[in-house]
């Protein structure tokens, strides 16, 4: 079974016997590999590891292989067929107690977080709870009242956090996947530490039901995978609006879209650049960079200063008030019950007024709109995940400094409703791992993901598929099958609007393909099938996108635009036909597109002729 | 010179020599008529009416004359030429005071606010800054060390704020608008208690650029005028995108679109409605919810428990802090420098904690999600304008209740993000004057202009004209028959691209309407049937061509845009489904439509519930 190759350097031994992305999953499923096999090689491997720090409830064996069994045979129809999880354990998975990584906080959920009841459904399995800087409340994974997790790679440094458990667990290749949160960078910092994929989603597009808060304003769940394919697959299972959830938002985790041919890129300047000493990391991000240029994205230096700032008001501001709000109770009770570190940076809310609060929030309302700004030119960020590593004896030594310094490149985001997505790249020279994260406006996490898995394909030396023409931002690209088509009666629809020819393409196996009657000009009618279809001949064009209004205005009944499955899984805009304009229509799937009948009636005529 | 007849019934004697609404003037000054005779006449009533309580500071005559005279010949490309208007004294005018009611705070700009400078630049000419509760917080006009302006109808009863001034001054007829601020209501309430018209656009909508905040994430510009299409008019020149200000949004104030038929509109239920004894006013109301419903609306009494919650915490709540962060430091150096009422409500702000203000917050999402669901079925919302009458004597009896039972139906706006029009309708028996507010989404400014001015119109007896509701040349028709229709969960996606509603409509008997499997949202989808067909219920919005590609990208598969057969026997584009799309999709045609269908589903869960 093969990793992915971008991380397969890291992780040499001992993987084999279990697949440890979802394609790797899917592949030994359809194989015949049961899901008790699976979760049995997956509790042997977790007693390899012997590491008591990473969960802080693993449910226990026999549940586990029920489960794994209650299955049944594969489903390839469910996304997540017995794909085995672990989840940070400030999110609710129902019969387990969620603790947040304090005792005296615990609660005993009946019902699934919302995220974790649509992972569920689509076939995966929770095996237990992670550790975590308590209250999610911490960078590196050392705050808590557990035995701190090991970090997957080197002992000696510190695991991350606050998502601790969940990153360690997955870069041992446990299971493919593990849920965290991310308020100031728990779901990336950690990923960097361990050399695996971190994906932030764009607030509100996961529900926090089910969700201890830090920030309730700031906080979203987080995926930690293998491969960037994996975490945006898991993270768009578990997207999807939660009325009752006042922080929702309605938004589409759309698939991914196609590569940008020379993405333009905003990075921190030379004097935004914040290492604390560590040349490697400089280096390491130097090389990144020159990868990403080779590859012809436009890289430009941007002052980051206001984007520093921003990371700054998160906990020297008035948003450590919000987390406060969650545990000012039990901390005036039983103060004792909470982590004298987290006690300490949480306590300072206890000083903060409303005018505090309020004056932050202008302060970030204007900061916001100085980032936005910065970042209105460019496709996305890309900055280090992290500014250097820290040991454990460094956080020993000084609890708060490092986990500040953490968070350099991540405080940020979320307070300016970012997108951000940390990918491992080549490792450093002492061979500790390489990481970046992109960056990108709300919603953006498509984009981010396209982006950052061609990324990890450069670095890992892999070539990017050969690239097909893709549509600019400001274009759409537009599917035609008949009389559009480059050269045919009404090609010049398409040029007047300013349409130029990209590739050509053919639908998935599923459609239907009719000469309509009427015409002149012949139309053919594409209408897809519940059964028995066919795949078609298309031409992809790209038409600028405020031209497609006009189009439309040209497209007479029974053809109109939606969307064309392609053979790639992929979909496109197109021209469909409605199934009842076929009346008097002559079925010609059989030719496999427009191109092929025009040919078989040239020759009929000719023939006739 | 004929006054708006909405409104001459009120204002009786003494106006005929000055036009009161923009077409008058704009007649006038098209009949040779010269802006330095309208301002002879303007300062002539002026004087005649002789209340030192309207402005804190008046340009001085000969300066006014002067810039009447510098506009030269009469230019109808400037959609305010020779207009004179007062503003607020918290909104900057270049080369006067701003002092916002206390004279420690004064400051004085060099430069207009955005939106002055917007109005100046279109012909209009500022004649000075007009009284208010002081720092913008009353709804009452009497918290001021000046003089409290006179009731413009009624001098025993209080001018209502805090727009105080400016409200009179258009009362009286002296100018044709007047700029306010509105955060609480005080854009709406002295427009209730004087008779004339109050617009509260969207927020962001109007830059803030230049104006003294009160709550700055609440607050906005508003508009006082003798008519609603007048203030719609000097709104629409006003708005506009400041970068330079953190809260502007990016909106645009579209023309009015053309009325709905049956507009659907909640009202405050039996059980919500708080009227504190003043039984006229509730009379009042259902005279205008008759008259309403006689010209076609359908009226829904809804539970305002949320709503009135959300008022309660705009002075009980952490956003007096917002007040408290302008004044904190003259209060704390010069406390007898604030009027003490002024004082007493912002001083609360002193023992609020940040946590106080997260909690807030958090409540508010909540509350908000509530309403935005309560009102998801509504095109918008009508209230009692005030829920009654005070009189200056019952406020310096308790100078803290009236205003905060003016406030009732007015709190809430700004809190949950709404935009919302104060028109005055029939007055009541004793002659006081009858008022409403329209109150709608974010955005629906348009939408609230249009069915405001038919309100009007209608209780003056006046028929509507005849409204074309066809796209303009630059537009194209979509009917859309599911989540796209007004208020429902995608409406949105068409405002957004700046779509208006045009009329309903239906299809040819010869389609099949069915309830798609998945979502939310739920979606509904209309296909073409070679027989058996139903007449199902759709709505025809205008879309900006351009924006046609942006719509359909946002459309997924099974659905499209194509050709739709109306019953009249013309065509339309608008949302088709493909037929292969139909698994698992539920038969709902007999409905009728989509909203028919939500209806009969609502049913059931309450049923159920």
């Amino acid at each position: 079974m093969s990793l992915d190759p971008a991380l397969a350097a890291d992780h040499a031994a001992g993987l084999e016997d279990l697949p440890c992305t979802l394609a790797d999953l899917r592949a030994a499923y359809a194989d015949g590999i049961t899901p008790r096999a699976v979760m049995t090689a997956l509790l042997a491997r977790l007693a390899d590891i012997d590491d008591p720090g990473i969960f802080i409830h693993l449910e226990v064996a026999q549940t586990l292989l029920a489960q794994a069994d209650a299955l049944g045979a594969f489903d390839p129809a469910r996304p997540l067929w017995g794909v085995p999880f672990a989840v940070k354990d400030n999110i609710d998975v129902a019969g387990m107690p969620t603790s947040a990584g304090c005792e005296a906080f615990t609660r005993y959920p009946q019902t699934d977080a919302f995220a974790v009841a649509r992972l569920r459904e689509a076939g995966a399995i929770p095996i237990g709870k992670t550790n975590l800087d308590q209250f999610a409340t911490g960078l590196v994974g050392t705050r808590t009242p557990h035995p701190v997790p090991r970090n997957a790679l080197d002992p000696a440094i510190v695991p991350g956090g606050s998502s601790s458990g969940s990153a360690v667990v997955v870069a041992h290749g446990v299971v493919p996947f593990a849920l965290g949160t991310d308020t100031a960078g728990s779901g990336r910092v950690p990923a960097a530490l361990n050399g695996i994929v971190g994906l932030k989603p764009t607030l509100g597009a996961v529900s926090a039901g089910g969700v201890v808060p830090a920030c309730r304003t700031l906080d979203t769940i987080s995926v930690f995978a293998r491969n960037v394919e994996d975490a945006h697959a898991v993270c768009a299972v578990m997207a999807g609006y939660d009325a009752a959830d006042a922080y929702a938002r309605p938004l589409r985790m759309a698939p991914p879209p196609a590569p940008l041919p020379a993405p333009r890129i905003a990075v921190p300047d030379h004097a935004s650049l914040r290492f604390f000493g560590d040349s490697l990391q400089a280096e390491s991000f130097s090389a990144t960079l020159e990868t990403l240029r080779r590859r012809g994205a436009e890289i430009t230096p941007i002052d980051f200063g206001p984007f520093h700032d921003v990371a700054q008001m998160l906990y020297d501001g008035a948003w450590v008030a919000e987390r406060y709000s969650v545990i000012a109770e039990l901390m005036e009770s039983e103060p004792e019950a909470i982590h004298p570190v987290t006690r300490e940076v949480i306590g300072k809310a206890r000083g903060m007024s409303a005018l505090d609060a309020f004056r932050g929030i202008y302060r970030l309302a204007e900061l916001r709109r100085h980032c936005v700004q910065l970042m209105a030119d460019f496709d996305y960020l890309v900055v280090p995940s992290i500014p250097r590593f820290y040991s454990c004896a460094d956080l020993a030594a000084d609890p708060i400094t490092p986990n500040s310094n953490l968070g350099t490149y991540t405080n940020f985001v979320n307070l300016l409703d970012l997108c951000a997505l940390t990918v491992p790249v080549a490792p450093r020279e002492d061979g500790r791992p390489g990481s970046v994260t992109l960056i990108g406006r709300a919603g953006a996490d498509g984009r981010l993901a396209t982006e950052a898995s061609r990324l990890t394909r450069a670095v890992a030396g892999i070539a990017a598929p050969a690239m097909p023409a893709e549509p600019a931002d400001d274009e759409m690209a537009i599917a035609v099958c008949g009389a559009h088509m480059a050269g045919l009666p009404l090609n010049g629809q398409l040029l007047e609007l300013g349409g130029r020819f990209l590739h050509e393409a053919r639908t998935a196996p599923c459609y239907g393909f009719h000469a309509l009657a009427g015409g002149p000009p012949a139309r053919p009618g594409l209408v897809r099938r519940e059964s028995g279809g066919h795949a078609i001949a298309l031409e992809i064009w790209a038409l600028p996108q405020t031209a497609i209004g006009a189009l439309l205005a040209q497209i007479p009944a029974p053809l109109g635009l939606g969307r064309i499955a392609l053979e790639d899984g992929s979909f496109v805009t197109g021209f469909l036909c409605e199934s009842a304009g076929l009346a008097g229509a002559q079925d010609i799937s059989g030719f496999g597109g427009w191109r092929g009948y025009l040919a078989s009636r040239q020759a009929g005529d000719a023939a006739r002729a």
